[in-house]
């Protein structure tokens, strides 16, 4: 194995569905496709395309520009991508980030739904938030479910993994922090939203929320809603958390 | 046939997996099982319990109380549900509604997707409005797919469906018209969102939005979002806008 042969050790492995410890996951689609390789070119390591694939030459002219390799391969796709009706598939190498000091942050105390996870990427992404935190146990931010979901945000935002919230709080002290909860103290409401120069925006798991020792790592905050409804969807939660907090501190 | 079998002909229907011109649907799942139970209790013609489920005291307490038959039958639950873990169905008669002339609404046009349609209605009735209009073609609001999103949210409020958004305004022509668009004239802000006693707030389709002939139907308005998403979630649009105009107009 000369020196050639070992720095480009990658363009060898064999591509399969995902699994968790890969060092590589995919975007499924044309659309987070086209966001992969504009956002993140140096870690698109091919595209595959299917024979049907009707758009291919602004592919073509994008993939050369970058200097990325296109594989048309009809049977790997349906494999990648459980068959549903799909034409391009990213495969890119799995990276880490850092969080922004100096940014607001959202923080997710163990989400559990690949697709809760991308829609609120593609959801803060979209109220201008570009950092967050899971923390663990959580699903798996690379899964091509939360890519997709992500609708190819994900390559749009610094993300990091925590073992427990204190290690995030660690190493981000100066957030203001506010938590999310179903029995917090204080009522959000858009007339008198709080100020924050800096602020974190805690949530916690689908099922069972935040616990209540986050009632006292900062001010918890309750978006209002009516008896009729057990709860308000996580990815709702969020969003409106987001977009009250990000108009009211612009 | 005598006049109580005449009578009590539901009785003897022969329940089926979900097809959209049944005239019955079902609940997945106790907890909106339950919430169907405690909503629409007349609607209900039986509940069907698998022999694993744990918790049959307290549900045999309430059917009883309702007169509601409950069968045992691990075969049909399994049928019903795609085998996924549901151990309480509850089988309903399909029902209309007409919406309140007083109250606010949500209205919207063409929307395609269960899930989508149920975290909707679980996430207005939890800000507080109970009267949506669906614009047809649209997702079947009956489908067992919607029920289950909408966590039993759907027997607390009104639903009422039209072929055209002008038949909708026909019968309601008092409400003030709000239309969410990519393009809308007005931008929502937390700070100056529109006065309204009797409002409708109106969104599109999930990939096509709203057409340009909604710029002129009433007050057009545009969620803030940054150049990095395509657009938002269609739940996000609509949970947000309903937060902030329900928020701002109490």
């Amino acid at each position: 194995m000369d020196d050639k042969d070992n720095n480009n050790m990658t363009e060898y492995i064999q591509i399969k569905p995902y699994k968790k410890d890969a060092t590589y996951s995919y975007t499924l689609g044309a659309f987070p496709t086209y966001e992969l390789i504009l956002s993140k070119p140096e870690l698109v390591y091919k595209v595959l395309v299917s024979s049907s694939y009707t758009d291919m030459d602004s592919l073509s002219l994008l993939c050369n520009k970058y200097h990325i390799p296109i594989e048309t391969n009809n049977k790997l796709i349906n494999r990648l991508s459980n068959k549903e009706n799909c034409y391009v598939a990213g495969v890119f190498n799995k990276y880490t980030c850092k969080l922004s000091k100096d940014k607001p942050h959202i923080v997710l105390v163990n989400p559990s739904n690949m697709g809760n996870l991308g829609t609120i990427i593609r959801t803060i992404v979209g109220f201008g938030i570009y950092d967050i935190a899971i923390i663990l146990p959580g699903a798996d931010i690379y899964n091509p479910k939360t890519v997709r979901a992500s609708m190819g945000a994900l390559f749009k935002l610094n993300f990091q993994l925590f073992d427990s919230f204190d290690e995030y709080r660690m190493q981000y002290p100066h957030h203001d922090i506010f938590t999310f909860m179903l029995n917090g103290e204080n009522t959000l409401n858009i007339k008198d939203c709080p100020k924050s120069k800096l602020f974190s925006l805690v949530f916690g798991n689908e099922a069972t929320g935040l616990d209540d020792s986050f009632l006292n790592v900062g001010e918890s905050i309750m978006i209002p809603q009516s008896p009729d409804v057990d709860s308000l969807n996580l990815t709702i939660a969020v969003g409106v958390g987001t977009y009250v907090f990000v108009n009211h501190n612009n």
